[in-house]
């Protein structure tokens, strides 16, 4: 596929590289990265925005103010694809800003430079057409079906349920147990080095993706308060075996 | 080593055929075992007690009980070492309870059925001498020392201080995420895998076990405020990037 990928950050680099690794003509845009990527040419954003597939890699929080840019220069029969980490939220604005023949599918590929670096076996990748060619929509799918992946179609609802009980919450917990600053101890229990681990994974990660993850996934709020009773729940137990 | 074992708990029959691999002599009680296991003579309460090293591995929170019965009928000489997951605790009890002339070593082999079921290379064991002539200590440590763990001399206090920011921590972090009934996914990331397999391993162990981890330790109040705290603030500051 000749696809374009907009934005640069960490997700993005590593994206662009994951779709060159797979034998996709790759070019790129950021406001800042101008050096050229191994195999990744690095174009003007009127260029990335003239690929037939673009990859939106933006944060979640600006994702609403660049597609408002550059949904007038987007052509006719483009497909669109986010990989915000969560989907209701970009869905919506895609089918609020892009005119109905730029074409968007949603995806959310569930791995990054940390999770990836091993290979992607076996990891899973969600994806859904919002407005799309059923003809369109197979070329983009069977491309990611090629990767062996663990390749999803769900529903941004059910997605965005589902992940925050899963992904959001891993990344909670681990924005929670950064904050006491564990140390390595020689006392490390195999349970204790990877719990260090979930922290030292998530905490890689750009601050911002946690606070957007939390932010704009509507189910997150339930598992947070979930997670709060169920440490009062837990605290309260622990208080009354003493008694 | 000639060893005795008293209680077949979980971690009493993985400890005595811990020993038993270890090319040691074991004899083990229980209330309930009365059936062999491999490498193992199960004896009397009295036989038992005849051993001239007694590994008590009994519930943290029985300890002193179970102490209070035995300590009249041990023999001088005995070297009496407990395996509990605290150490201040039953290092006083062990102190109290026993007469000068039977020794005490505390223990504590930070691992189990399930993060040693692959082995044990470079799992932390703690131990200290409590009472113990030099040479009968060495006889101890000398052996553990051949088990290719990561042997650690730590005195009581240090130990419960790191075990409740390492071992505690994840305990308690697992038992809070078990009450939520975390399930499986097809969304599952790298690291809510790895959550998950926390949450399954530590509450393999008894309920009893994780209860008597933080009442039992000290420090324990201290690392759960913590959590507590931090939990609160990660949750202020997400509201704060709301507004």
């Amino acid at each position: 596929m000749n696809v374009g990928v907009y934005g640069l950050g960490r997700f993005g680099i590593f994206w662009a590289q994951e779709l060159a690794r797979h034998n996709n003509n790759v070019i790129a845009y950021s406001r800042s990265i101008k050096d050229p990527l191994y195999n990744i040419r690095i174009v003007s954003e009127e260029e990335v925005l003239s690929a037939p597939i673009l990859f939106i890699c933006v944060s979640i929080s600006s994702f609403e103010s660049v597609l408002t840019k550059i949904a007038p220069k987007i052509k006719p029969g483009t497909i669109v694809i986010d990989t915000c980490s969560v989907k209701i939220y970009p869905s919506k604005i895609m089918k609020k800003l892009l005119p109905f023949n730029v074409y968007c599918i949603a995806s959310h590929p569930m791995f990054g430079p940390d999770s990836g670096k091993d290979g992607l076996a076996n990891l899973p990748m969600v994806i859904y057409p919002l407005n799309c060619p059923p003809s369109l929509y197979k070329e983009v799918y069977d491309e990611f079906s090629k990767w062996d992946l663990h390749l999803l179609e769900m529903s941004p609802d059910s997605h965005d349920r589902e992940a925050a009980w899963s992904q959001g919450i891993t990344h909670f917990v681990g924005r929670v147990l950064d904050e006491l600053a564990l140390q390595p101890t020689a006392l490390a229990t195999t349970g204790y080095n990877r719990l260090m681990s979930i922290v030292e994974q998530t905490c890689n990660d750009p601050l911002q993706l946690f606070y957007d993850l939390q932010r704009y996934n509507p189910y997150a709020k339930q598992m947070i308060m979930g997670l709060k009773g169920s440490l009062d729940y837990v605290m309260q137990e622990l208080t009354e075996q003493e008694q």
